[in-house]
């Protein structure tokens, strides 16, 4: 079913206690429809770069499979910039540059055919382009899943909290839910956030895998413990795009069928932190993400039966 | 099969930010044994209380079906006793006192009965204690478990490696498979610990799981997701009275059986850290670890069929 991703196309500057890189590919819809395009490839890609961003990046994506009728490209402006340093723990970060450039006055316009999508994923921007989004859509979409951040809790937050009324699935960090209920606990967190509209909840708590609430059920996937987590940038999108992708697949979205979305998902973004940027989820072969998805299997599968 | 157990029993004083308690009932030997006691009733413990342990407390223990000939009492002395305050967070505290009493001095001497036991516990304890009790064993026991803190890698380091290297199980939090390998990946960490003799490691992560490994492979089991922490005390040795405990019943030290074996671990520590203390822990219904034990393979279980 299609799929229609909004978010940043960015260019990313990033250091790690690793290396460091050059300006690079990044941006949450860049993550986001990487990782679905593994598992759909009805997928449009709604957003804005500059003249400075490069055709083999854009033949990058065609070849993913996406659609780029509704990538607005400003020939005399600059892409989004954002460049970061992460701490020794890679669980904390430094901004070091933001340059919103092309995004300062982003009107997201979406490509007649997009507006009556199956599946939407918004991906983290201001809160007023993603209801500008929802706006334009023609009829309501199977799924409409709205990623975000404590950036928006800060500085706009009612516009937040009426772009997250109207979604089916939320997903945000930990620390997140806990500033945006005022709850400490993740399930009370959870229960106050899922009054707010929402059906289902997702909290990313990073290398302690995620949490998935709706008002009865919950779910544990844990991340892969992996050697080395080389660049945690874009976990979260290839997350949200891999449980997105999934979906759109196999057009079913049960709470079970979301309990495997969020496997998929985590495998995902257990890809993309093995290198910087989004070298390793370019390109990805169907067995090594069949392989990935089985070691997550292996990793909780146990067998107990209670009499 | 028998069961020993070795560690502190104690009086505790607890503050958390839900309350705080005046002595009550601590000590790793207590949390272990109690868990340990809803899997096996042929359980020894071996310690040391002084004269201001009560009765009521010797008769709770007994009630579970433990023991006592080699619980030591030194009437003329005090019990070990410590003091500490929770952070807000409930992953960090402070010590307020710390004061040894019987501990200064204790010689752990099993009683003869106990000297071929088939499962041993050492609960955290100097490593030269450790090494004490299994000295005194007149065969090798189909598992030895091992607990211990950073603590003694801080003071006791050489001591601690030579315990170590001595137990099929070491069952440390990740901060202190930090610490003990160098190493900040836990993957990492965990390979180099398995290579200072234990053939099997399991990493505590409180309120983010437990990680299972050997040699070639690892599996995670997550905490459950509790409305509230009352009180983390006592956790990390119900969780491993839990799983030492389902060994001995189950007479099964394969590694798919210590999966299970972990998954009731956890489930013991989530009863305990509901309320102060061992509160939780005492008089728990079958029902009730079995009705626990469900909620954790609801909460990880997934149906994924790869072709």
């Amino acid at each position: 079913m299609s799929l229609l991703v909004v978010g940043t196309v960015a260019f990313d500057a990033i250091e790690t206690p690793f290396g460091k890189t050059d300006k690079i590919l990044g941006g949450a819809a860049t993550y986001i429809s990487l990782a679905a395009s593994y598992f759909t490839k009805d997928i449009d890609l709604v957003s804005v770069v500059g003249g400075d961003y490069p055709q083999s990046a854009i033949d990058m994506l065609k070849s993913h499979g996406m659609r780029l009728d509704g990538l607005q490209i400003k020939q005399d402006q600059k892409s989004f910039f954002w460049s970061g340093r992460y701490h020794t723990d890679l669980n904390s970060r430094d901004t070091l540059a933001t340059e919103l450039n092309v995004l300062a006055d982003f009107d997201p316009i979406l490509p007649e055919h997009t507006r009556n999508c199956d599946f939407l994923m918004l991906g983290n921007l201001m809160p007023k382009l993603q209801q500008r989004v929802m706006e334009q859509l023609t009829r309501r979409p199977k799924l409409i899943v709205l990623d975000t951040m404590n950036f928006w809790m800060d500085t706009a937050f009612d516009d937040l909290v009426k772009a997250i009324s109207q979604v089916d699935v939320l997903t945000i960090n930990d620390s997140e839910a806990r500033q945006l209920s005022g709850e400490y606990s993740l399930v009370k967190a959870a229960q106050k956030i899922l009054e707010m509209g929402p059906k289902v909840l997702i909290i990313k708590k990073g290398e302690h895998g995620a949490l998935l609430f709706n008002k009865e059920q919950v779910f544990f996937a844990p991340a892969l413990p992996l050697e080395d987590v080389f660049d945690p940038t874009g976990a979260g999108d290839s997350f949200a795009g891999g449980f997105i992708g999934y979906l759109a697949q196999t057009k079913d979205i049960s709470f079970d069928n979301m309990k495997r979305a969020i496997i998929f998902g985590s495998a995902m973004a257990s890809f993309t932190v093995e290198k910087f940027g989004v070298e390793r989820l370019v390109g990805l072969s169907q067995e090594e993400v069949e392989e990935r998805v089985q070691e997550f299997i292996d990793l909780v599968q146990f067998d107990i039966s209670l009499v």
